[in-house]
């Protein structure tokens, strides 16, 4: 089991890759943010884009997805009824259209006690998402509660 | 069609709502983000939320949809290729469970000229979404970039 004192500031985890399909995007474009191109190939030929492409949380979301599967299950990440805190400065730098693949990291960049849980630490990850052309589409600050090594352990 | 200028700093608008189901919960869970409260009904119970509940993001993307089929259908948002200017501040203020009703609003906090493009001008909005007892569960601030009234109109 794996405790906040197990990630380390500056520590840059990979967390594997992901490709995009169409039917991604339109999926949950209808779902979440059905802006035209968003949701419609035509639609997105005829705007800026040239074409369709992902709402920046369906991007956000493919990034939560290899964090949660790639780092999560050994760790005492645990959920709590206060809130949980949170996300800032998620940026969508680029496009992301059918077929890019995207490939995920999370830099540990600080670790602080918790205000309001004193057995947790509050670890602020900077995740990142690239795609097969070596281009940021995405960053972003999460903010994720561990439970601290049980000092008997 | 709405422009820029006619989004005017302290105005609140009124998103409509949105039932949560635990479909809609599980669906999202299991795609963008599964751990175990999101996902598994049992998972939820023997953890600190005592049922299921809904993914952050989930959340987030909920008030995206009330936010895009309200307020957007009008207006001159306009993506461009420069990229998105983003979402800050994030807040998962308390958990989402199935069957609760969530009522979003978007308040203008600031109209700032878009420095990368001199005809738009970056909208940000406080969104918040509540349940029917009236506790906040989510507030973020999206950053939108909306085109300026043409000069000659």
């Amino acid at each position: 089991m794996l405790y906040a004192q197990d990630y380390e500031t500056g520590a840059l985890h990979d967390l594997g890759s992901h490709k995009v399909t169409a039917d991604e995007i339109t999926a949950f474009g209808r779902t979440y943010d059905p802006q035209p191109y968003h949701v419609d190939e035509a639609a997105g030929r005829a705007s800026a884009f040239g074409g369709l492409i992902a709402s920046g949380w369906n991007t956000a979301a493919i990034w939560m997805r290899l964090y949660v599967t790639t780092l999560l299950p050994d760790a005492a990440a645990e959920g709590t009824v206060e809130g949980s805190p949170g996300v800032d400065e998620v940026r969508f730098l680029e496009p992301v259209r059918p077929g890019d693949v995207l490939s995920g990291t999370c830099e540990i960049i600080a670790s602080l006690p918790s205000l309001s849980a004193p057995d947790f630490r509050i670890i602020r990850n900077r995740g990142r998402l690239v795609n097969a052309a070596g281009t940021e589409v995405l960053t972003l600050i999460l903010n994720a509660r561990f439970r601290s090594r049980p000092k008997h352990s």
